[in-house]
């Protein structure tokens, strides 16, 4: 009972609403695992440690945007590891707000290096370099600078998540034939597609890219589930434009869920994938029955976006 | 399984750490229940709905600041019911930044009325009678004008929330010889001291004041407990000059706690009573072996304080 627990696994899943569709809807709380605001990157971050544990080194490193959430949840793990930390950011174009993710990482100590976009793989090379020199042994949790090589690591995450769900679902008594999330990095989706695999599940797994193209998108979620030409559901027609836009439909759906249940999406990842599952689910979801959506957290952002409503209106 | 259980009661009791005074504490997560954002005021505001449910009215009346976590609560609790909900504000002095409670409350659809402090009874009487006058059955939260008469609705949530620490304790087969938590209102500790009478537990139930002195703070505590004389621990040493003011002792407790467990506290509430537990326990706490704060949330105060301090670094 004093072993250490801090995300709290497993999360709750929670029946939320039956669709005009007929579709009954289920959300796993991710976004209660209970460390730094929680959301799938606490897993995922988890991960990343443990195998640099594994591997004897002692400097962690990553990359991201400065309002990455693995990144806001990398530098708090590492602190509370005492384990020094740096992140590699992408610099980007004009100003802009850093956001509360940039914030608390750098509360936690977390050192940044800033790169141009088409410097990563330079500039990820220098830095473990320069660590190694300085007498650390540097990991760095992409694999090599390319950040190919370490996708067994950041799958075996939501692997684990995913007999979370099947176990709950024996519990309950509840089959889904859909599980939905926001499709980012593709860490997420390829570590479900990869339990779904070696629990013979038959759910289909439905990721709504946030972001990326078609190709790119199925691409890396392919490559984190460790899989080869097989079909996937990267849905990208949900994309609204790209990274971190969003329009009045996204916005409606998150005062909706808020109005109904009292739970925060924000319009980047979850509330973007929530508005694309109800769309999806209204043109192919006429056989589906139970659903279940990941809420993979994101909460800092959740106040970003409050504040620029603020600003907006003031 | 498809009942709603949208607070995700009963809430996780988490290891934190042993002091240097050799007492082990326990956090009770209070922060996580389900609920736009948690906090302990899901519990209260439920009780007053299920209340007013009860005696059939159909208009929610509240009190408090525009930053109160009892009112966000509140008006997400009534808008999902569809209820119509008002709040009536204190004119606050000054020019005040709202903060997110005040956005959140907003969004949801409250009705806001201000007022001087000095008249709130009368305002809390017109309000009543206007609504009375458009045909509806209004409730006010806190009994008459004056606030006095509805304390049992109150004492009833964390009367309840005692016998999940009850059980738990029993569960895990530890038993804690103290209960800490930010006392405000008093509600959520007289529900507790409630629940101790009830169940004749032994442990101190201790206060930690975060603005009101001795006398009005035990006096409105003992309402809500329904006790007489009795002592109670209403512990006014920790205030740091009253509601909302905090020093660098708690900005440190705050960063301490989130680089150790990751988890947030704020500056008005839990962080200020975090850290008067330390030091209360540093004074008294000799024979203290296990303890248990419960982090009665206040999510949105967190990220008004971040908010805050991005300011003064801009």
């Amino acid at each position: 009972m004093k072993t250490e627990n801090r995300f709290l696994k497993p999360t709750p899943v929670q029946y939320l609403e039956k669709l005009p569709g007929g579709q009954e809807i289920f959300i796993k709380r991710e976004d209660l695992l209970g460390f730094s605001f929680g959301g799938n990157k606490c897993r995922i971050g988890a991960a990343f440690l443990e195998d640099m544990r594994r591997r004897g080194a002692d400097y962690m490193v990553s990359y991201g945007s400065r309002k990455s959430n693995l990144n806001r949840v990398m530098a708090a793990l590492c602190r509370s590891r005492k384990i020094p930390c740096l992140i590699i950011s992408p610099q980007e174009e004009g100003v802009q707000e850093d956001g509360f993710n940039a914030v608390l990482a750098d509360d936690m100590g977390a050192e940044r290096v800033f790169c141009e976009r088409s410097a990563v793989a330079d500039t990820v090379e220098d830095t473990l370099r320069s660590l190694k020199a300085r007498g650390y042994q540097p990991y760095y949790i992409y694999g090599d600078a390319h950040g190919m090589g370490n996708e067994e690591t950041a799958r075996s995450a939501y692997r684990d998540a995913y007999d979370e769900i099947r176990r709950w679902e024996e519990k309950n008594q509840v089959e889904f034939q859909a599980i939905f999330l926001a499709s980012g990095t593709g860490m997420t989706q390829g570590g479900l597609l990869a339990g779904r695999r070696e629990r013979g599940g038959r759910e289909e797994i439905v990721g709504i890219s946030v972001a990326r193209e078609e190709k790119a998108g199925a691409a890396a979620v392919r490559r984190y589930a460790g899989m080869g030409n097989e079909s996937i559901c990267f849905e990208t027609d949900y994309r609204c434009g790209g990274y971190g836009i969003y329009d009045a439909g996204i916005e409606n759906v998150i005062q909706t869920m808020m109005e109904r249940h009292g739970i925060a999406l924000d319009p980047v990842y979850t509330g973007k994938a929530y508005a694309g599952m109800l769309r999806w689910l209204d043109r192919y979801g006429d056989k589906i029955r139970n659903v279940l959506f990941i809420h993979t957290g994101g909460l800092p952002l959740y106040f970003d976006y409050l504040n620029k409503r603020m600003e907006v209106e003031r």
